[in-house]
């Protein structure tokens, strides 16, 4: 089959067997998403060598259980699916803390063929079913919803909380309309007109960087991923706030943790998030993150369509098989 | 009146005229504790200039309510004191954050002299009367001790939590102490023989830093203010653990903050904390403080006692005028 191979900073068109896991389910990929963590992974920010690609809606081709077992999707239905894969057996796992198995592997990420491909294998416990009512080109978001919904899951966010979001990229637009859900004070520091212009459109607050009034946000949610944006969230948090780390940071960054002592600031960190909820929203129309696609190329120009998803303000890249 | 002053980074013992705040009460203190930040503030880590201490319990000799005013402490009540006095005018005031007032003084820290002295100042509203059972040398602690507390004020620990403790000096003990109220499975690295004395004889378990299994602990608290003490606890703390900082920090510290986002690692800066329960634990016998006590020096040997708390493993050091 067609797929998109990482291997040392480069990726390339190859000719890949036919993924065969007897114990997962066969998917047929109808849409990818390139999402920045796979620029990253290009650039080398982490080592990994395969297909690349975790974002994805498609089809169950065949599944390791027989008709009637399990309650698991069914061959034929149209799936969206959990990038960690985990052993059911760590110490995480029986906490209740599968994302962060200490065994796991990573749709496209860690020691597992993603999605930039004809075909993939998950387990069925990865899989979930899409409504009919929610299309390919919105079902694509899933995994990046679920990962903005998390925030929701970690920490509890009032209805008048004062709530700044730092980056209206692929991932801070989704952030931006999953917060706004919440009915707080919601202002994006947005850096791109077109940026701008999605958020406007759905009644969300802007604020510029010279606006933001210091120690005065309840929450602030960091989603550019640069030393910058984490020293203008610290700037704004209130004392006793929260400060969400939504991005990745390359390196190490220089940090005062005296005056996170002195104003008691809580930091934390948040990564994959639950698909069901940000189905749900998808479902019943609270979210849409089709106004984030900026085009649409078929797998064979892969490589034309990852020049392209790493233009500055271009938001969602798909690729089709 | 004596006082221990410092200016230029230099502590001396100066005559000072005894303070006349008409709107607070007259306090006499009648023992004050050398804490870890005064030894801080001389080395010149903030800019301070006035009378040292913060540590202190007292007597009301005038306070600025009339006979039958109000419900506070009254004059010739044994009190200890908080430190912060705030304008209960400020966003931070009137949000249920005094300690984080905007205008605030603090006591022997930020613009306001302090209880290395005969006497000091403090507003009614910061004076908490001490229970008769409760000797002096224990009531000194008070201040320290709600700065532990200040940990379960913020965050919840279970009593099957495993929780790790980094340091064991004047305030690792306290916080060793009421973390093990807490039935939670405890463990304390303590650099000293002494330290570690202390804690066996409250049944308390020790740790060395290489039994710490990485990667296993649902709460860190480091309280050695050291960066390699925050690298142990970066290492201990497992996914969607909770790492509590307790000390401040010398300048800026390099973190690899992309391992506490794909880790969702709850940072929690801690400062000070609820005087009240403080008393009551101490009052109901649940910790004993008096442990910690070193040495006890006349005010006038204040130079020779700050010598003796600069020594590596020494705890409380107290002072009377």
């Amino acid at each position: 089959m067609n797929a998109l191979w990482l291997e040392n900073n480069k990726i390339s068109l190859r000719d890949i067997p036919q993924p065969h896991k007897q114990n997962e389910a066969l998917v047929k990929i109808r849409k990818a998403g390139i999402c920045s963590t796979d620029l990253e992974l290009v650039k080398g920010y982490y080592p990994y060598t395969g297909i690349l690609g975790h974002e994805f809606v498609g089809e169950v081709i065949s599944s390791p259980l027989s008709e009637g077992e399990g309650l698991g999707v069914k061959v034929g239905e149209r799936v969206v699916g959990e990038i960690n894969v985990v052993c059911n057996k760590c110490e995480q796992c029986l906490n209740g803390r599968p994302t962060h198995c200490e065994h796991r592997t990573v749709l496209g990420i860690i020691n597992r063929d993603g999605t930039f491909a004809e075909f993939t294998n998950l387990p069925i416990a990865n899989l979930h079913h899409v409504p009919d009512s929610v299309p390919d080109e919105m079902a694509v978001f899933t995994e990046p919803f679920a990962a903005a919904l998390e925030i929701q899951q970690q920490i509890q966010i009032n209805p008048t909380d004062r709530v700044l979001l730092i980056g209206a990229g692929r991932l801070g637009q989704l952030i931006a309309q999953t917060l706004a859900l919440t009915g707080c004070d919601l202002r994006v520091v947005a850096r791109h007109k077109h940026q701008q212009h999605l958020l406007k459109a759905r009644g969300i607050g802007i604020i510029s960087e010279e606006e933001i009034k210091p120690w005065r946000w309840d929450i602030v949610v960091e989603a550019t991923g640069a030393p910058s944006g984490f020293s203008l969230a610290r700037q704004a948090i209130r004392p006793r706030g929260t400060l969400v780390l939504k991005s990745t940071y390359k390196g190490e960054m220089n940090v005062n943790f005296s005056s996170v002592v002195v104003d008691e600031i809580n930091i934390i960190g948040s990564r994959c998030g639950p698909f069901e909820p940000a189905l749900r929203l998808m479902e019943s129309k609270q979210v849409d993150p089709t106004v984030l696609i900026a085009n649409e190329f078929k797998l064979k120009d892969a490589l034309k369509a990852f020049e392209h998803a790493a233009e500055p303000g271009v938001l969602k890249v798909l690729l089709e098989p």
